[in-house]
């Protein structure tokens, strides 16, 4: 392809409203165009990407079983009544009605959609299992789309739904998907981590995401140094551990901490570092109030303690209900003297000595408090989110913290869906039964954003290979040398030949803007062609993602940069 | 691919809302499903046939120079308003409001958000001329979607948009996108004409249909039987022909028609063929009333006479002005004694002699009617429509008559769009000039229903190989016989092996549904494998199109089927 035929209009200037990297990248590139709030044209250069990235995605589900769909993007409101979500999924869920008055949405996701195709269709177990997939426009109508297309409204998702007769065929789908979609993000090129997840309120036994490292994501997650264990922060269990244990300190002794409420307020004001302090959250759940206890430089896991409680519902409680309980304004609780509410405490605190907290009286905190003869709790339990050296609760080795960007989730949904829209069949006995289901997602057009926040360089993107939009920028400096224009033109054609995708930047532009818009784009390879080089026999190239630079002979250019190529 | 594992859920029974042949074979072979009124899952079989039409077109897109981007489905209200079509496009553009008010709505089509694209970026000679194409869902909320995928509301289109510096470079894109038209639907393996056709309101210079010609279309077109030339019928142009002429008939006289108002009723009451009358059409444009005459046997083209009079609107005029202007009942009115309404007839008319007409009171007629003796027309001109037989403009042959569906459509719109969108350009003079452009669509999921419209019999659907979901349906006749099962699994490796895509009917069903399943889904080549066969070292095989049976060896099946299949 031509730089001067593909429509590729390239920015110096940052647009304004692009906050993370790859949105400004797209936009910079001439990928992506914003229509609307959350809204892009995808430009050529996106398509190449887009179409590279769902071809991998055909291949690994085809070659998994599953077979591909396509469910219309307007969808009646009967079926989302059917299913109860009609009422509980909010704003996110655009409404209309059509010039009949009938009710419809724009497909957020497709269970509903899906669930009514096969319950139509499907009547016995010689049918199951079933796995079908889609790849499609999805509309959110999110209340602040950002950061590009990490959070559009409209974007690309491939979503796939497999229907089994029970439990265990089900696991063995999910199995399957999983596997599948290891395949899929190692062949984009992508660094990842497939992390268990929270299950949410459908309390199936099995969530994972999938998440592309990268400092800009959104995610917390911890990941073993040494086995294959990796959780989001707030899934990862973690172990009792060792009671902590040492000589009883002084006793306990009030001080004045005038203003003091957060635990780096108090830290600074009493000299003592965060891990030495008792933070303590009045929680509210299912409306019984608790008091939770995690130490100063951890944070509570809400999901955790509602999941402990055996509650639906959880959050922190009012001011009004921290003063009932402690007696105090709000930033001075503590569990010294505390009565007449549930006192649930993080392992980590168990055998705390010598600890700081809050002593219920305003402008006033604890020092030298100790668990078992200070303040006792009603239990220990695992409530707080995992951080960097904790210990794995497989191998027991240290845990390292990722930032990740998730790309992907599979999802055992059990019979969440097929239960209340009736999606059955008969078994082998003729019993009807209620058919198991998963679902399985990966946002097309974020794998293409992620991929950028975590192959870039501050000059622009350094796409993996497999997705890069064109194998070669070829860079020719001097279009006003014959030489130099019909070298450049031979070494596209011959790589053309050899089936490498190639950019040719057969622009009048000075040489300078050529470099810069090539690692913009950020083809793998670029080639430069000039006078003085093709002269001396040898063509200098660029690795993209290193700055590496080699040469390649004039004579086999295509030869030796499919080979440069293959090696990447 | 095994139909075990394929979902095609196939019926016996047709569909009860089905009234076309496409939309009942493609329901009960199991290509798509109904979700909603004109909405419609899409199933395996359909995925691939889709799939392969849509890369035919890229393909040819790409080659002429076309480049592919994705624009949303969910478009601003603005861009609309800019056009003028937020309030002249009607109830067809379904519009919704989204969480904060703002109005959107889902795009039947993409001129708005294209030029919105290329006019923010393009501003230079130097970068035109541009086309660029996507292959996209749409939503046009139809008042009575029908015919299955033939009208439905949410369906595939490819739509591209030429921009150009000048008419004669838009004409340029618009022929090269003609050219491409014709490969695509060539390559698609469909019998077509490329029609000219009203420009409407745009009033540009060139718009062709494609048509697929099938008896259930529901346009009417003719065509050459010596030149290219072809037409819709209501586009055609008729020469002006000869002035009949021939002695002057009997003095005209009245005759009482009680009651018989229609050409049949008059024909029959007077026994008198139709082309011996004078139809006779009191006709308001623009607010004024005109009288409009053409032959019995002919119909009136409100398009050609709206254009003839330079008009905007043009319709029938209401009982009431057609009183006033005849004096009579509606049914009764002719040329004779006719005042104060311009008269304008079909050329067909000139010279007419011994004709029947209305006599502009109730229950009579005037026979023995003569041109210029017994009538005069303020002007003759063409204004009706087209029929078998009649004159090619072109080169003066005959012109037959077929019904067509139309499956794509090129149309130069000129400045419609850039001028009140202000999607403008400088010249090489450095002034400011619109852009000139064209649009060019095909209905995606309309060539499929088109293809079978014009490719099935009574038992089903006769693919064209090239867009076929598989080429050859493998048929193991009894599957308790393990040679059998055997045989058939080694002929469909083999021909995978070979690149052919097989679809082996390994269910448990007897041979009479395995055949008329084949029938139904329609792959060009059905190989069947039987006990008997085996032994005897042949295989039949059948062409689904014509029903012509072949024997293959059994040793060399797959090499016999795919030399075969090259030669459909």
């Amino acid at each position: 392809m031509r730089m001067t035929r593909l429509h590729a209009p390239t920015l110096k200037e940052v647009p304004k409203d692009a906050e993370v990297v790859s949105h400004q990248m797209l936009v910079r590139g001439g990928y992506i165009r914003k229509l609307a709030a959350g809204v892009y044209d995808f430009l050529p250069l996106s398509m190449r990407v887009l179409r590279k990235i769902e071809d991998i995605i055909r291949q690994e589900l085809d070659a998994a079983g599953a077979q591909e769909v396509l469910l219309p993007m307007v969808q009646p409101a009967e079926i989302w009544q059917e299913s109860g979500r009609w009422s509980h999924y909010g704003p996110e869920l655009l409404r209309m009605k059509d010039r009949k008055g009938a009710e419809f949405c724009l497909g957020p996701t497709h269970e509903e959609v899906m669930v009514e195709l096969v319950r139509r269709d499907v009547r016995s177990w010689r049918n199951l299992p079933l796995c079908l997939y889609q790849i499609q426009d999805k509309f959110r109508d999110e209340i602040r789309p950002r950061a590009g297309l990490m959070r559009g409204r409209e974007f690309i998702m491939k979503d796939a739904y497999s229907f089994d007769t029970d439990e265990a065929g089900a696991l063995k789908s999910y199995d399957a998907m999983y596997a599948a979609y290891e395949r899929i993000f190692k062949r984009c090129g992508l660094e990842f981590r497939a992390v268990e997840a929270d299950t949410g309120a459908i309390g199936g036994s099995r969530s994972h995401e999938f998440q592309v490292l990268a400092d800009s994501g959104e995610d917390a997650i911890v990941s073993c140094e040494a086995c294959n264990y990796a959780a989001n922060v707030e899934q990862a269990e973690l172990l009792a551990g060792e009671t902590q244990s040492g000589p009883a300190s002084a006793p306990c002794e009030a001080v004045s901490t005038p203003s003091q409420r957060t635990i780096e307020e108090i830290s600074a004001f009493l000299k003592l570092p965060a891990d030495r302090f008792i933070k303590t959250l009045i929680v509210q759940a299912d409306g019984k109030l608790y008091c939770a206890l995690v130490r100063g430089d951890h944070e509570l896991n809400e999901i955790k303690l509602r999941k402990l409680i055996g509650a639906d519902d959880l959050t922190l409680a009012d001011e009004g209900s921290v003063q009932k309980v402690t007696g105090a304004p709000v930033g001075f609780a503590g569990p010294v003297g505390l009565n007449g509410v549930e006192i649930i405490a993080d392992n980590a605190l168990r055998g705390s000595r010598d600890f700081a907290t809050g002593a219920n009286r305003g402008d006033t905190h604890f020092v030298h408090v100790d668990e078992g003869r200070d303040w006792n709790a009603t239990r220990f339990a695992d409530i707080r989110m995992a951080v960097e050296g904790d210990t794995c609760p497989h191998c027991g080795k240290k845990l390292r913290s990722f930032k990740g960007i998730e790309v992907g989730h599979v999802f055992f949904l059990g019979t969440k869906y097929s239960n209340p829209m009736h999606c059955v069949f008969l078994d082998e006995e003729a019993n009807e039964r209620p058919m198991v289901m998963g679902c399985y997602g990966i946002g097309v057009t974020r794998v293409m954003s992620a991929a950028i926040e975590q192959n870039h360089d501050d000059d622009g993107i350094c796409w993996p290979k497999a997705i890069a939009p064109y194998h070669v920028a070829v860079l020719p400096l001097q279009m006003n040398k014959p030489e130099v224009v019909a070298a450049a033109e031979k070494i596209a054609a011959d790589l053309e030949a050899l089936g490498v995708e190639v950019l040719l930047d057969d622009r009048e532009e000075r040489a300078g803007s050529k470099f810069k818009d090539a690692d913009l784009i950020g083809c793998p390879l670029q080639v430069v062609v000039g006078g003085r080089a093709l002269a001396a026999g040898e063509l200098e190239v660029k690795k993209r993602a290193t700055g590496e630079k080699l040469a390649v002979s004039v004579e086999h250019a295509a030869e030796e940069l499919q080979a440069l190529l293959a090696k990447l």
